[in-house]
């Protein structure tokens, strides 16, 4: 990357040093490259190779950052064929539609350009074809097709401006009736063939011919009759455009933003891309539908909402795999901060259901290069090595990031729980399990996720017998006891707990359950004033004083017992996330 | 009950017929009773007994509804004055400070009746004194103390004024300088005896014998030293009072509505009760905390949140059964409305805790008698049952509201859920479980609760090796299935259900588990244009298409497996509910 050491120029170093520093803030970057274009007195094909490289670069690293500034590819554009001409101009404009391909902007000035330096007629028309490809559909695509239309009337080739009308009269836009009008008195002076397909043409004039029976063998009769009936046919034609037009005239009015910028979108925004996507998708144009996401994710680029939506449209349309891996490229690599990692988990999710483990895997690593201690996307790490090499493998990932230190304790106590986990659910040892909560609590005493999945592991035992309720009794309030007396956890956490241990008692506790009830409601839920963090009854009753110890003899203690992997699943549902906060770290 | 057959009065009817159709209305009581007075040309001795019968009976009605009305009691008691003399009025107000002691009006209104109908000084004295105790501590106290303290100088009793003022000085109120003055400007003349507690004198007559050595024989001058003495002992008294009464000033004066009134409290009046009572909970003192809970609970007896406070504190105070269980009954039988039963549900558990399992029993009957298909209270019944008569108990309980064709299918399938999890938690017996789930699917089709608690049973069933792991995967995935496919559940239920079950894939399904998710994924959470109810895939994929057929199948197949009480606690817990609305019941 070449940087600014040939330059004394202390403003244009200030600038630099402000986008390496701030990177997102696009304004830095807008002033970086007005300095750097303005090197030398404005830069020209004789600007010092360094003046030149350097102010390239800017618009590199710039356009990288925000691919969606049409405006800045033009500038680069303009800058290019000052400093080194035609072709190298036509690279930026190829690179700017590239990455914003339904700028109508872009293409229009692209367009522009292309006729004004160059004269293979052939190679102008295949440009406007592909803007047509591109941005004809746009509501405001009139301002390209203007352009094309003046382009082929420059030349005089009528019948090409009446075809190219042809096609647009049919488009729903801002400005079809002024199109239509043009066509409608450009008709009267083409030849019937023009004005309509073949088999149009020719039903209507079978009808007429019908019509004027006798009368038929006159020609110029018939064309004019003919000429009627047309009219209606493109009246159809208008009325339909019209009734199309209208029906997206609501949405379209509503979008104040149509172009992209690192500004946030306000929610009436948001809903009238939704409710307008909802339409679009109502009405079941393929063409259509992808054209309007692809408008709505450059305005709502930031917001994986939007871009998951688009995958799972797209996954839905058959066989559009790549199109769907595009989608998800898109979104991950380029426009939605990493900080916000859904949508990458879900394109992993969409690799391995391809049976892509590894793609899958890379994308996950590369979440945690960026934010190290993501926990959801450790457990996704971890139950995607479970599924493609198996439970050894997917221990060995939980126990390389527990040993981890760079990951703060809440995050490595959580893991300890999915190991636990693991072991119980998948290799049904939930003895074991038992072993590496009780084996690991002194380090996690303020790790709410620990105990809570400790506590739910217990409680989700199976028992056959009267003994074996009352075991599970004593390891279940065992576990709840040591989170009252030995562990850090807040108040609010406590209290959770609480109600879910007062659940337990009323729904399986022995037959004195309500007195301990009645006791932990007035300790936990009691007011400030009588509220306690343990108490005498607690360690009498039932489990008896909870040392570490104990936890350990129980932790070793009982025969062999399975279980399920709900207390677990309470910890990583979004549903839950949404009740316990942390629980399920996300 | 007396009614007003006897009257020809149409408006009085009226107004009757008015209370007995709206009863808590307390306007149509009080037009009612003002039009009862009015009979005859309004009522005194020679009324007829028609008349005064059918009087009393609107006050004896109007005020079992509304008992904190002091002012109907004050108006009572006149009434009974003019008909029937002073005992039957002396009968009124004791029933009225029963009901509301704490009123400081309607304590003053009695002792001035007293005063004026009663000669015996001893009896009024008495009373006063009564009154003393139930509301002399209150801040606005001394509209009943300057009552008492104008007896006794009507009477010229010095000393007893004199006394009262001693006791008034000590408590925080309002007015607490006005009385000191007076206590002060009094002490000059009251014999040193008088002035302070006799070790208190001792002490201080002491300390002045030592200062004055040799001139200690002069008696006069001793004394006179004594005074000086015990006038700082008062000012101490008085310094103490003030910054008692400037703590709770700032309470007091947020007090917009000290009286009790059918119409709602606003938010900032709550929480000033809560600060208050913390507050004077945190200054440890019995008698004031109790006295401000009633207080309080004159003007939110409605509020069930400060009657659980009020016996949570009560419980804490060493052995105070009786007074919690009265706290209980108040708050069950006279305010907090039927159709609020957290209270009832509490003092259930209460009584159960003292061994009363009958009373509970009795106490949850009262709320089903009110609202019959109150799932909680169903619910915490049937495990009373359980814990106090056994689980064939329970169960039968179970039956017998399962069958009950006035409760609502919601409520009848949740309690379908309930037996299916104490057969397996309690007995062990997941496969029986299993069976009346399945067997009774058909019935609950749009239940939530039911079909949610099935799919948490089959998640939390134990799984030792691959082999069992596919079969739970298989019951997992038909319950999900059947709820997409067979349920009528609402979207909202069927996405968090969908939630719960993408969990379970990534935790413990299949190898291949990422090719279900993906798919789901779109049709449950993709737009509205590619979401399905359920899709081929679904039926191709493990569980094979799910027919009510193959669910009995499941239902009866497979080794016996027992299951944690989670899925049901997932229902049951408050934080839960706030997630799965419904599921909870409450």
């Amino acid at each position: 990357m070449s940087d600014f050491s040939h330059s004394n120029d202390s403003e244009l170093l200030a600038l630099n040093a402000q986008v390496l520093a701030d990177p997102e803030e696009f304004e830095h970057w807008d002033k970086l490259a007005q300095a750097a274009q303005a090197q030398e007195g404005g830069l020209n094909r004789n600007s010092s190779p360094q003046a030149i490289a350097s102010t390239r670069d800017v618009y590199d690293r710039f356009l990288t950052r925000f691919p969606l500034f049409f405006g800045y590819w033009k500038k680069y554009a303009d800058l290019e064929f000052a400093i080194a001409g035609t072709e190298a101009a036509d690279m930026v404009y190829e690179r700017g539609i590239a990455s914003i391909g339904i700028s109508v902007d872009l293409w229009q000035n692209y367009c522009n350009f292309k006729t004004e330096t160059n004269h293979d007629l052939d190679m102008i028309r295949e440009l406007f074809e592909r803007g047509a490809e591109s941005v004809g559909l746009d509501f405001l695509g009139h301002l390209f097709w203007d352009k094309y239309l003046e382009f082929e009337e420059r030349l005089n080739a009528d019948d090409r401006v009446f075809s190219i009308l042809e096609r647009i009269i049919q488009i729903p836009m801002h400005q079809y009736a002024r199109y239509f009008e043009r066509y409608h008195s450009m008709a009267a002076k083409r030849p019937i063939a023009e004005l309509a397909p073949v088999s149009v043409v020719a039903r209507l004039r079978e009808e007429v011919i019908q019509q004027l029976g006798p009368k038929a063998g006159n020609a110029a009769e018939v064309d004019r009759e003919l000429r009627v009936l047309i009219d209606t046919y493109h009246m159809d034609i208008f009325n339909r455009t019209q009734a199309e037009t209208t029906k997206r005239w609501t949405y379209e009015q509503e979008i104040k933003r149509p172009y992209y910028h690192v500004t946030e979108l306000d929610e009436a925004q948001l809903s009238n891309w939704r409710n307008y996507l909802d339409f679009e998708e109502s009405e079941g144009n393929y063409a259509r539908i992808k054209f309007l996401y692809e408008r709505c994710l450059v305005t709502a680029a930031n917001y994986d909402e939007f871009w998951l939506r688009y995958a799972r449209w797209m996954m839905s349309q058959g066989e559009k795999t790549e199109e769907v891996r595009n989608i998800y490229q898109r979104a991950s690599c380029i426009f939605v901060p990493i900080s916000q990692p859904t949508v990458r988990l879900w394109y992993a999710k969409f690799e391995e259901a391809l049976k892509h483990p590894d793609v899958a895997g890379d994308i996950l690593d590369a979440i945690l290069m960026m934010i190290p201690g993501h926990l959801e996307t450790i457990l996704a790490l971890t139950n995607l090595h479970r599924r493609s090499r198996g439970l050894e493998a997917a221990i060995q990932t939980l126990q390389m990031f527990i040993s981890s230190m760079e990951l703060s304790p809440y995050v490595r106590g959580a893991l300890v729980a999915e190991w636990a986990r693991l072991v119980a659910d998948i290799s049904g040892k939930p003895d074991e399990a038992r072993d590496i909560f009780a084996g690991h609590s002194n380090q996690y005493l303020d790790c709410r996720p620990f105990w809570l999945k400790w506590f739910f592991f217990e409680v989700s035992q199976p028992a056959q017998d009267e003994m074996e309720q009352k075991k599970h009794y004593r390891r279940v309030k065992a576990v709840y006891d040591a989170v009252r007396q030995r562990s850090n956890l807040q108040g609010a956490a406590v209290k959770d707990l609480t109600t879910y241990y007062l659940a337990y008692l009323q729904e399986r506790g022995p037959a004195d359950a309500m007195v301990e009830v009645i006791q932990l409601d007035k300790e936990v839920n009691g007011p400030v004033s009588v509220q306690k963090r343990s108490s005498r009854r607690d360690t009498d009753n039932g489990g008896g004083t909870v040392s570490g110890q104990m936890l350990l003899e129980n932790g070793l203690a009982g025969a062999s017992m399975h279980e399920g992997p709900l207390g677990q699943m309470l910890g990583t549902t979004p549903v839950q996330a949404g009740v316990n906060g942390e629980v399920a770290g996300y």
